[in-house]
């Protein structure tokens, strides 16, 4: 985990984290959405609907893996920067950062 | 994958539930797949992580509802064919089912 | 809490799955009852949040566990009993259970 | 279980968030040490599996929640003042909380 300077100008978004694993995000997002067409397969194809649950708990755990390496580069970078920087920012961006992480927990 | 191989006659899906509601699984899949595409072109266009999150969040509770469609499917028929019928074949039938629900719970 | 009111006569539950694993149920809720006393000491004297995060993930695969056992039980038996029984009985068992399962899954 | 040691000094705990909220969290966790008891009665009285099942799902999204609002204040604490102090122990403390969230999202 590298941190972004805290003056990286946010304009653009070079200090995100994602950034760097931009391609390893693409790669796994286009799997999942190689699982998804998978799963409209065996839908038309009337598979047993129990091999068709394994599929959806593989996909389901694919997202979740790409989630929270998403939110650790988020914390990494966006949420520490603005800790630093200190402020209201600061309280908004953990604010942000929590609430997702609620959603995450509940979804 | 565990897919069914292709040669297995599945005649006795003809009354599997999901049959039933197959057009309605597959637009719902066909969406999920849409949400997939999506997230490749916010990682793509370097969207802001939260709305990434916000949108894996929804897609995944998307994927839930499916998944609890078709175990309510399963279980109305296909556990409760077995059960009708019973002996071990029904027993291995219940198993499977609370076999794919402890995944569906933990995953 | 929707309990049962007590004048109702549950003769019927003597099939119940869970009877039989009676002790083993009481034994891993007492456990589950020592850990939510564990956690408050922890938060008495102030232990490292990370430390109480930990144990809670612990607690909550615990309670995860009792609800799979659970829910297995009362489709082996009631669920079961219902099908085999049919009619609108068994539709609402049905209905009853996968309501259940949706409950745990997004809990 | 990861119990920090009783004889540790936790001095620095005196600017952990969840101190600030200490009385709240003891409550709620007392109130989650209730509902364990009121699971083990209703299964000693042999109560409706469903019932029950209700139960189990009030208790883990109430565990839920004290595990989300110990986040929040950990990151909004300890997080924050590693993150402004910089160095390999801003770091850490991220990879802690990061983790943290993993095993909470599944849990």
């Amino acid at each position: 985990m590298t941190m972004a300077s805290a003056d990286t100008p946010h304009d653009e978004h070079a200090g995100h984290g994602y950034i760097s694993g931009k391609d390893e995000y693409l790669k796994r997002l286009r799997r999942i959405e190689g699982q998804a067409r998978g799963l409209q397969r065996m839908v038309e194809d009337e598979k047993y609907c129990i091999d068709i649950l394994t599929q959806v708990s593989a996909m389901t755990k694919a997202l979740q893996a790409v989630a929270l390496g998403l939110l650790d580069d988020h914390i990494s970078h966006c949420v520490v920067d603005a800790a630093v920087a200190g402020g209201p920012e600061a309280e908004a961006k953990i604010k942000e950062a929590t609430d997702a992480i609620a959603r995450l927990v509940r979804s």
